[in-house]
């Protein structure tokens, strides 16, 4: 411990007082705080009297690497894909908290990078919000849990419930790009034991920056969250473990069927529906509705208590189980 | 990993639908949600145009330990210590979130576990609040990271800075009990290699049963939060990290001193002072105010910007460290 320690800008040497000191400063509570961190709780303005909310976790190993990841493209993603869960309820993302666990020897320009990040994809992807309160943990493996707040404005949440058999289905975001990057960095960024390699990943991050970026440091379609319910979205979901896995949510929770035109998903439909996470936005429209951009059509909404099928044939289950689909001695 | 799996109720062998199947009708939403899990994200009332708010992690080393600790205590403390936080602010809790990261071969009896101790202690502490919602993820370390939100109904939040002098220091709940409670475990319930070990954690719980329930599974004065706001509490805090350590933050954010008054604080003045999680709440009031059950005077608001004394006499900072506290590889 004294060994790991040693470094004068470990977060356990350095102790927490000082480690918030260092971190906090990079945050800005934004403009829904009416409260910000350092008291027991936040508060935070809930203007229409409800208050969206989502949280993940996100693990060393399972769904980070640092031999990968920088640290401020962590804290990116982090923001992001809670940002997507708020704005696929058709609200407005007002606030995030982040609960970090860290080993004692982490150095503290980690959460720092962690903390830029954070800050930098809610200045671009939800303007005004901000994080409001947090917690600082020890673990022996990073872990970061951040939970988001949305603000409805007075409109009804679009659930994964209301699509109706004749909407349109629509896709906002990139559609498979995300696994693509990931599938380089299995392939082209572990060493010969099978460990990630940073270097290789920086050779690799030179010759495919946008794949690697989608997997990295997505940037999701936050704002057309808000545009989709305005626009009388039926139907809106986070697609987060793929297309297809995704898509069938919607059509068990709404009891139709879902067709996608394969034409509409690019060269390799396969990949895009099964791809996980792109962390764009599936939502499904009343026929006829002009979709807000960068909304696409990709199908339509038929009979079929949660059936999927690709121009009419059957899509068989694909995607991503976080138990199940996890081997810990694996990349 | 596949020995691992083999047992047919490892989450891991289940996945997570099935898992969520299981866990999910053991909890309930509670009387403030207005869309409860199973969507992107939850909708909570907020109706009074603001919700309270706080995060928490817990990890299995530093935090609990399943050799001590029963699945139903952890998520029993996990609610309690959130619900504490929100308490401390002057709110009434209303609902929490819940992300679990878990191994693989974790059995789906501990989720459930957690999942029941989370329900009771809700009903206990906070009647009406539920968990709205959560996330599942995998790590080879436990954790739990649990938020908490709360209504203010329209008072003024109560924080840290607003003690003055000649205020009344009043404390509602354990002083030391479970710092006593982990003394134990770590002297009594480790085997000869320093490990946490089950039988005699057991034996140890037949004879000191109080003094564990208070380190495993706390029972604070949450309703004792509300009480205080309304009774014109001046400063107020959750007293997580130790009486003097947490007085100390009052202390600093209030610009005052304060002098505890050792007969208050029981046959050992410095254990009361330096033992950590508790979660009593640590108030100040206006004097004269009648206080509210079951705060105790403990002292009195003085001049001095910070400093504690007790009975007049200098206090050394006593408590706990997240980061620099730990060592990993100890009990």
């Amino acid at each position: 411990m004294e060994d790991a320690l040693s470094a004068a800008t470990s977060i356990g040497r350095l102790g927490e007082d000082a480690v918030l000191a260092r971190v906090l400063p990079r945050l800005a509570p934004g403009e829904s705080a009416l409260l910000g961190a350092g008291d027991d709780a936040a508060v935070v303005a809930a203007a229409d009297g409800r208050f969206v909310v989502t949280t993940d976790l996100m693990v060393h190993g399972p769904d980070f690497r640092l031999a990968w990841s920088t640290p401020y493209e962590l804290g990116w993603k982090a923001a992001a894909t809670n940002l997507t869960d708020v704005a696929a309820m058709g609200a407005r993302p007002t606030a995030l908290t982040v609960a970090i666990a860290a080993p004692p020897e982490l150095d503290v320009a980690v959460l720092e990078g962690i903390a830029d990040g954070l800050r930098e994809a809610l200045a671009c992807l939800a303007p005004g919000a901000g994080v409001v309160g947090g917690d600082l943990s020890v673990s022996t493996v990073l872990t970061l849990a951040v939970t988001a707040f949305g603000d409805l404005e007075g409109r009804t949440p679009v659930l994964r419930s209301g699509a109706r058999v004749g909407d349109v289905l629509a896709h906002a975001g990139t559609r498979g790009d995300a696994a693509r990057g990931l599938a380089l960095l299995f392939g082209e960024a572990r060493d010969g034991s099978g460990e990630p390699d940073a270097s290789l990943a920086a050779e690799l991050r030179r010759r495919e920056p946008e794949l690697l970026a989608a997997q990295l440091a997505p940037r999701p379609p936050v704002f057309a969250g808000v545009a989709a319910a305005a626009a009388g979205a039926t139907a809106m979901l986070d697609v987060s473990d793929g297309l297809a896995r995704d898509a069938r949510r919607v059509a068990v929770a709404s009891g139709v069927g879902l067709d996608f035109d394969a034409a509409a998903l690019g060269a390799d439909p396969r990949l895009a529906l099964a791809g996980a996470e792109d962390h764009g936005l599936l939502a499904t429209f009343p026929p006829g509705t002009a979709l807000p951009a960068p909304f696409e059509r990709i199908g339509r909404v038929v009979d079929g208590h949660g059936r999927l099928t690709l121009d009419g044939e059957p899509v068989a289950a694909l995607g991503w189980d976080p138990y199940s689909g996890w081997d810990g001695r694996a990349g």
